[in-house]
């Protein structure tokens, strides 16, 4: 459980407020604050500051902030921006703890702004204020309550679902559009800038309100990616926390060579976090509210298992191809439920799932067979269908099942069909709370993730389990073969494969020969038949240069083509320096695949694991996950991919040594984790023998950055 | 162009109608049905027949239908199913040509039900009558104006989207939504049972409607494949057509062996099937009406590059994210366009594409800026977006916007954020015709779909050519192979090679070889390295069984191996009947593909290419397309796989022959075109060597049903 941040309270139960730059001019933000704090209902001292005095709404106006009375602890800047810096040491002398920097003018503007932005942070530190912005609109708070934003009304009513957005025109949208969608907010946090206060310190101060039951995040990245896992996956465990991360295509470019780092794109690695945190995401701001809303308003499902109720097929239909898609099934129900529901229903009914009530059913009906569907052990949650009924009204069964559906411990959602004939049901739904959709596609998804969130807790605590670390001889081992390769380049092939050795992962090492003499006696030695590679940091891409030859299986051939292959690379690439040839005998049996590790520069160690080979980017049978993993985090990345699904045996693939893959995993994502320095190491192909007999790394690149 | 069936005239221009089954008694559907057809405005003679007699609303009962007077064409049923053949007897003596029957009790109750329900068919086909239904809610028109159904006021508003529904509670929900959303219909058809008139006859009577400028379809399949694909083609070219195709998972289990057969599921026909027509395929209610809107009310585009005019910097991340995710890119704007947007924006506004011109934005600011990007001829679209602004009212800039987008020839989407405080600006976009969505997601798939349907205007005539059949020689020889097949089951190498050859697809046949000394000599004559194979039709999976031997370099290693091969098959399969072993001269350079063909049973030959070996299932990197087929369709079948992008080069993969890839899908697809009876057949793998070189067919299965 994370410890609220005390140098946060005051944003959310501030002892008194000052608003420095409080306006009669109703064209004026300043005016649109005072307005909303005023009648917010936030129960503290309200204070206006404005050098031109005088009075604002029936409260004086001070001059100064020197001069408000106490208690006040929290301050809202709406100033031009250049005044900031004086402003912020008037909060300090005032004894404020926190200013929320509503003014832009900052960053955003460009190098004069930033350098400002960088000297209020200062005096910030310095005099130990917590700054929320600049550039943002305020947060709020509607049970407390409290509004200190410049929005025009009305404000967001009152609800459960919080709201942390690091963009303002975002949070001004959802405030007006929550309203039409039927449900209220809690806390509202518009970041700004973040000069100071950043998305991750909000989560637990947020998390912490009482009347918040789910937090939504509007996402364009995280400052600091590993202190986000933390904070998120420990807040996940109380609330479930949703976000809709943006900036997909803006990206930077990596200079990468490997494979994984040019699979591990930005995206990657977000989905590697939000998995490991328990964060759902979700990819349009409609499913973020959707979902929130189930989740704020249900009880969580034992299982993925759906009963349909309808008066009509072609919305049953609809609705089973949505469950499907969105990973559910249809309950099958049981004898008893059958034989219950005949008793009510007319005899054409359906009594299968979707269970169709044909188009006159009553309130009665529906109320009657939704507490049959919710009794049969089967069923996990159940949708209730409601296109406009040709023969009663919306409203009628709307009050007919609200009782049902509130002494349910299942979760039940309903998917209301029209807008007109509907409106009456839709205004009972909401105000009772029951998560409405127009149609059956968006109900189903929603149901999906109360199933994930429910799989999630179930799930939790061997998600958070990690890798046994190695001993400490391992990693002194490893600090040792990293202290030979410089601070800067890619590693040779003798140095890459002891480094996977020191962490224990099973390698087929070549042995460099420096004359086709040398070649021979060294795959005399090793065994037929070998494989010869260039010893070239020089040639990244070795097949393309003629750089391997496979399957030479006597001294002669391993003569001819140490010859050939130097003659083939000095073609291809005239500038490379050749060190001379890898020996390496070759592994012909089992399965081929890849394991990666990357650093990535927002969540630090990623590992990857999937279909390698050649054609691995063109196949993209990739999955990665947070470094370090626990065991069954690890299994599940395999199970996620076509390559770790054969592993199990397929056609005349025998099952081949999960176990020994898995620990290949822990163990080079635990390499990475224990050495930053590490910056991608890539072992391609992984070759993978049946059951019990292990594995080995036939190849691997390794690279090391300052 | 299609010729309007002239027999179904009536349901949309009918000369007048008479309503069977009047009803008094506000309860009953026969009321309401009178209702709305008094309350539409139809202009034509409206006549109530009951046998009870009487008044209502004002006009006469009449007892039976043979006292109705004329003009009389149309007769809308909603009697009991029991007295429905009679009263279709009674209709044709009449003289009414078309009848709807809105009555249910046929079919969907069962068996006595689908009884009556051939029983109707019948008497209409001897004398002469249409039927729409049974089991309908019937039709409308809002421009005529006809209301034929029996729901509950009100009505649609006149528009110019078309809606097509095989389930009469989805018309009933679009109705009363499409009100909610802004939009009006032009012609509803709910088709019931479709014991007559179905969804393709409907396509041109309904496209026939100068006010419909979009075609919507809900489909839960459809009759004939091959028709509506002939029908929907023709169509689109002239208006666009949208489908929803429901029962996704609900499909039926094929009786398949190959990899081709158990990849082609329902959903690849109807994809393959809808890319042939023309139709898009909406995954969701709301997105085919967000998509019909955009495609009613807006010009083309001529491109995929989009400017996204914003006034704050999270939307437009939002937008662009979308974009790319929909297919669509950020227009680079040219130096004329940012020097004209300086002019009139403030400094701190962004002049690069998203155009943020910052919260304060004025509604003159909005329509200069919106004008100056339409005027750059590197923009294609243009979505504005639009959160409650701060500083102006929503319904100001809607306002002030609005005749930029109506004289514009490029079409603009905008992204309206809210709810109340936009109330106003969404009232002035729908009245003027300009598709607004609630958030950018919904904008940027619009555009794209815009962008699709322009492109496929574009390739029209392309995509319709058709492969140039092989002449009458090709046919003869592949029917004498056929015939010697038998009508049921697995061809044998030897004739599923020679029906390859007889379309000109090279294959590297088999030799059948009886004993270990026949293969030595066989190989000897082929020349090695050669492969050896089982000769069973038993055995379907011959690597599994131990059936196949690869790379054998000389006589004894092939008299050893047909012996193991026996032993090993024998024991693992006991009671197969082996022929003996094919040996076949292996081909070992080049990329491996897969080429298959099925009959799928709703839309005839389909083709498929991907990438191929045991893995297929696995790997899924397939794609299909109906058949016969292009050149050119058959060249962008390539691209959208793995397998085809690699045929172009890859790393050390040379390209490879694509020429001859693509003769191969060609006439393959002609051969499964040419004869139905060929139930599937595979080349797997399919041999592609370097450009210019050829391919090889390498494997084949084929089999043959009745």
């Amino acid at each position: 459980m994370n410890q609220p941040d005390p140098s946060l309270v005051p944003f959310f139960t501030p002892a008194g407020v000052a608003i420095v730059g409080a306006s009669h001019d109703p064209t004026k933000l300043g005016y649109g604050l005072s307005r909303n704090l005023m009648r917010s209902g936030y129960r503290g001292g309200i204070y206006f500051v404005n050098i031109k005095g005088g009075s604002l709404m029936g409260k004086p106006v001070y001059e100064s902030l020197a001069l408000v009375p106490d208690p006040v602890d929290l301050a809202v800047l709406l100033i031009p921006a250049g005044g900031m810096p004086q402003a912020l040491e008037a909060c300090a002398e005032r004894g404020i703890r926190a200013a929320i920097i509503a003014a832009g003018g900052f960053r955003e503007i460009g190098l004069q702004g930033a350098a400002l932005e960088a000297e209020c942070l200062a005096i910030a530190r310095q005099r130990g204020l917590r700054l929320l912005g600049p550039n943002c609109i305020g947060l709020l708070d509607t049970h407390l309550p409290i509004d200190t934003t410049f929005l025009s009304p009305p404000g967001p009513t009152p609800g459960d679902v919080a709201f942390i957005s690091h963009s303002g025109a975002i949070c001004a949208a959802v405030i007006d559009w929550a309203r039409g969608q039927g449900f209220g907010l809690s806390r509202l946090v518009s970041l700004g800038n973040q000069v100071d206060v950043n998305e991750t310190d909000m989560l637990a101060p947020v998390a912490d309100d009482p009347y918040t039951h789910v937090l939504t995040l509007y996402l364009e990245g995280v400052s600091d990616g590993r202190h986000f896992v933390a904070q998120a996956s420990q807040v996940s465990r109380r609330k479930p926390i949703l976000a809709l991360k943006v900036g997909r295509y803006a990206s930077g470019q990596r200079a990468v060579a490997s494979h994984t780092g040019a699979l591990a794109g930005t995206e990657s690695a977000f989905n590697a976090a939000f998995r490991r945190a328990g964060v759902i995401r979700a990819e349009t701001t409609e499913e973020l509210f959707d979902w929130a809303r189930a989740l704020a308003w249900c009880p969580l499902p034992g299982g993925r298992q759906v009963a349909v109720l309808t008066n009509a097929g072609g919305p049953g239909v609809t609705a089973a191809d949505s469950l499907e898609a969105a990973g559910m099934c249809l309950a099958s129900l049981s004898e008893t439920t059958r034989a219950a529901l005949q008793e009510i229903l007319p005899p054409a009914a359906s009594l299968h799932n979707p269970v169709d009530m044909l188009a006159a059913a009553s309130p009665q009906q529906y109320a009657s067979s939704l507490q049959i569907l919710l009794a049969d052990p089967a069923v996990h949650s159940v949708m209730v269908i409601l296109p406009p009924p040709p023969m009663h009204t919306a409203g009628g069964i709307a009050k007919a099942i609200i009782p049902v559906i509130y002494t349910a411990e299942k979760p039940v959602v309903v998917a209301l069909m029209g807008e007109r004939l509907i409106q009456e049901a839709v205004e009972h739904f909401r105000a009772a709370h029951v998560p409405e959709y127009r149609f059956p596609e968006r109900a189903a998804q929603a149901l999906a993730v109360l199933a994930q969130r429910s799989e999630y807790l179930a799930a939790n605590g061997a998600v958070a389990s990690e890798a046994s670390r190695p001993d400490g001889t391992h990693q002194q081992a490893a600090r040792q073969v990293l202290a030979n390769c410089g601070s800067e380049g890619w590693l040779s092939q003798e140095q890459a494969f002891a480094l996977l050795e020191t962490y224990g992962i099973p390698a087929n090492r070549p042995h460099l020969a420096r004359t086709p003499t040398e070649a021979a006696t060294l795959a005399d030695r090793l065994g037929y038949p070998v494989a010869l590679k260039v010893a070239s940091l020089d040639i990244a891409h070795k097949s393309e240069a003629g750089g391997v030859l496979l399957d030479l299986r006597d001294a002669p051939a391993v003569q001819i083509g140490f010859e050939q292959m130097l003659a083939n690379c000095r073609a291809v690439t005239p500038g490379a320096t050749i060190d001379g040839v890898y020996v390496q005998r070759m592994a012909v049996d089992g399965q081929e695949v890849i394991v990666g590790a990357i650093q990535d520069p927002q969540f630090g160690p990623l590992v990857m694991f999937g279909s390698g080979g050649v054609e691995v980017e063109g196949l993209k049978d990739v999955q990665f996950a947070l470094a370090p993993l626990g065991e069954e985090e690890a299994a599940s990345l395999l199970g996620k991919t076509w390559a770790g699904q054969k592993l199990r045996g397929f056609r005349h693939l025998p099952a081949a040594d999960l176990q020994a893959v898995t620990q290949v995993v822990l163990r080079l994502a635990q390499l990475v984790a224990d050495f930053p320095e590490l910056a991608e190491i890539e072992i391609n192909p992984l070759r993978v023998m049946q059951a019990g007999q292990g594995v080995l790394a036939v190849d691997v690149r390794a690279r090391v950055a300052g």
